[in-house]
């Protein structure tokens, strides 16, 4: 008889974007000529670069011609796309990553997940709370995080705690953690971390022997100078962090597909390079990115596909500041959105995340996402997201004005 | 100190490929004058058909406008390809398949290598000998192949040698398999089964609670009428067997990454169904098939992308004809290339694979795979791709004749 995973079920459903959708749906039966406005998923909206456009037409004729047509290509990436990675995204910013540190992929979301492949089952794993919902589960489906208890925690994952009171930094976990996930800029709290701030955590990984697990799937969104674009920029993370980049919010590529992940040479666990566990978990388990798909990716450093993506982010964080700025000043204490397209607003006089959530949708048609959907410690908090467009986030925020007035 | 998964330093190199890259190199740096034709590699040569770069244009430019921009899609795909699959590949066929059994995948190679997640670690694994790797370096990679022995064996893997004898058909395994990895028609040895013989198979896995893991990716190719294109065209197979689709051969699609599974509801382990795990794998470690591709996709299911598409796979299978009745001719034994783009050529005068793979290198300047790259099994034979232009196949036909007279 074959067995199933057991870990999957012990998996508890994803209830939280589906009870948004019931909710949003039974509020539109009820309301049919309301016009909701969805500040909730981060999706991003606008369209790709026309820079990204041409070249993924250049590229498409290339797939239908003789001379032009790619077959299968290195699992890796192509050396055009990650030469131009490691040159922009690394070099201009004084760090030295190799082209074979470089791997492109399909996304962040499945690297962040399919990382866990090379390491064994029992590694301690340490987690933000709040924490995007990926990092838990997919530990949880290989078996490292327990059971999952009635307090919405696994009962082997370490959880570090992101309140108000640390500036929604998480502490050093309070026992030894083998593997540690950390995102800045933050999903779901948009709050970022400076190169002081991280160096903590380099010192822990490396005094520890841990691994971090750095998704940097934002960095496109930072603006302050001195929070830092890459892991790398901390003396000494090129021993203890792979790091995730993703084109999906740096150039709206959600529905494109196309992120990388680096993993340094230097990087050894046991004595073994985790650079060359990847590259066999990568060649055969992935067949690479399409080439059409890595020619507009190239296309986002092309001087005009710079202009284009800036343009785009200066749009989406105009939208973040007009939240930010909205709920302030109809009384919300508010976070993040300065150097992520986030927005963690504490929700007014002490209502729980889904009490929010049901009051926001109920009287302003705006739906968000209950921070409680994102861990125990997002109770208290939602989170708006700045992808929509100006119009419709000029109205949400005045909508939402409107009744917390 | 965090821990690797120990079972990645179990696995051999990958000597197959880069062995005969590195003799291919010695060779043109010793003759720098002769035209080296490769028959070894089974990547497609002709450029994708016109209604899928229409499609794909048409499909690039809805993500250059606000109307048209897609972000995120469901990880299973859109339902635009779901349907036409369900329509195409199945209804016609007179199979019932749902299109929420349908999942929409980056590659059969991903999709066979990622199956085994939602399969305990301890269920036994059969395969075919000689067999393609993925099937086989996956399970190591996840601990259920046990040891590389020096036989060339993993000690827990269950091998079901497809020899001459047998007409390359496995033979039910030699002890009870929870998982049985299938391949009709074959790679490597262009072999396909019959409806009656993949009967027999159903019925061992339905009696002994086996799934069947069915590469299927080949299809395309089947000319006789005889020759099942989907196993679930066996009685039974919905509640025991898992399919494997690809674009990649029937399409041209090898970098440009589109492949479908099937995993049908009747399928349940331990009365758990299946297809809810799959969901819960791709939704948590997946994010889908890029807009522009699934687009692609659906055109080759247009009259114009079908007429393109049965072309293309008749030019193959004509150089298919070429190489078989050449290679006969020059009086080899030669199986497969009737229904599948492989050739498996006995070697002449029990020669090992490396031998008569170097003699064909050295005299005739003619790549080919050595047959024991893909299992002991395979020693004593060669693999022949269709996938050169007809030029070049009728060549290397033509050196391999004259140094065999």
């Amino acid at each position: 008889m074959a067995k199933i995973n057991e870990n999957y079920l012990k998996l508890p459903g994803s209830y939280l974007f589906s009870t948004i959708a019931k909710k949003v749906n039974e509020y539109t039966a009820k309301n049919p000529d309301k016009k909701i406005i969805r500040m909730g998923i981060g999706d991003v909206t606008r369209p790709l670069a026309k820079a990204v456009t041409d070249a993924m037409h250049d590229a498409v004729e290339d797939m239908g011609s003789y001379e032009g047509f790619h077959g299968y290509g290195p699992e890796q990436g192509y050396d055009f796309l990650r030469m131009l990675i490691v040159e922009n995204d690394y070099k201009k910013r004084g760090i030295d990553i190799a082209i074979d540190e470089i791997f492109v992929s399909d996304g962040a979301k499945s690297d962040t997940g399919n990382i866990t492949d090379i390491f064994a089952v029992d590694n301690t794993v340490a987690v933000c709370d709040p924490v995007y919902p990926v990092y838990v589960d997919t530990n949880a489906m290989a078996g490292r995080a327990g059971d999952f208890g009635k307090d919405g925690r696994w009962t082997n994952l370490i959880y570090m705690p992101c309140t108000e009171e640390s500036g929604f930094l998480p502490a050093l976990p309070s026992k030894h953690a083998d593997l540690i996930y950390l995102c800045f800029p933050n999903n779901p709290t948009g709050m970022a971390a400076t190169k002081e701030q991280l160096a903590v955590w380099v010192d822990y990984a490396r005094r520890n022997g841990s691994v971090i697990l750095f998704d940097s799937a934002y960095e496109a969104f930072i603006q302050d100078e001195d929070v830092p674009h890459s892991i790398y920029e901390i003396e000494g993370a090129k021993e203890c962090a792979i790091e995730f980049r993703s084109f999906s919010k740096t150039a709206g590529f959600t529905g494109t597909r196309c992120a990388y992940t680096v993993v340094p040479k230097e990087l050894k666990v046991g004595g073994v390079m985790l650079n060359g566990l990847w590259l066999r978990r990568q060649t055969t388990k992935f067949n690479g990115v399409p080439y059409i798909v890595q020619k507009g990716a190239a296309a986002v450093y092309s001087e005009q596909g710079q202009k284009e993506i800036k343009e785009t982010i200066s749009y989406y964080m105009n939208n973040a500041k007009i939240i930010r700025e909205g709920l302030a000043c109809a009384g919300l204490t508010v976070y993040g959105g300065v150097n992520a397209p986030y927005i963690w607003a504490k929700t007014p006089n002490g209502l729980g995340s889904w009490e929010f959530f049901d009051s926001l949708l109920e009287k302003a048609a705006v739906v968000t996402t209950p921070g409680a959907g994102f861990g125990p410690s997002g109770e208290g908090y939602i989170r708006l997201t700045a992808f929509s467009t100006l119009d419709a986030t000029k109205e949400a925020v005045e909508r939402i004005k409107k009744i917390l007035y």
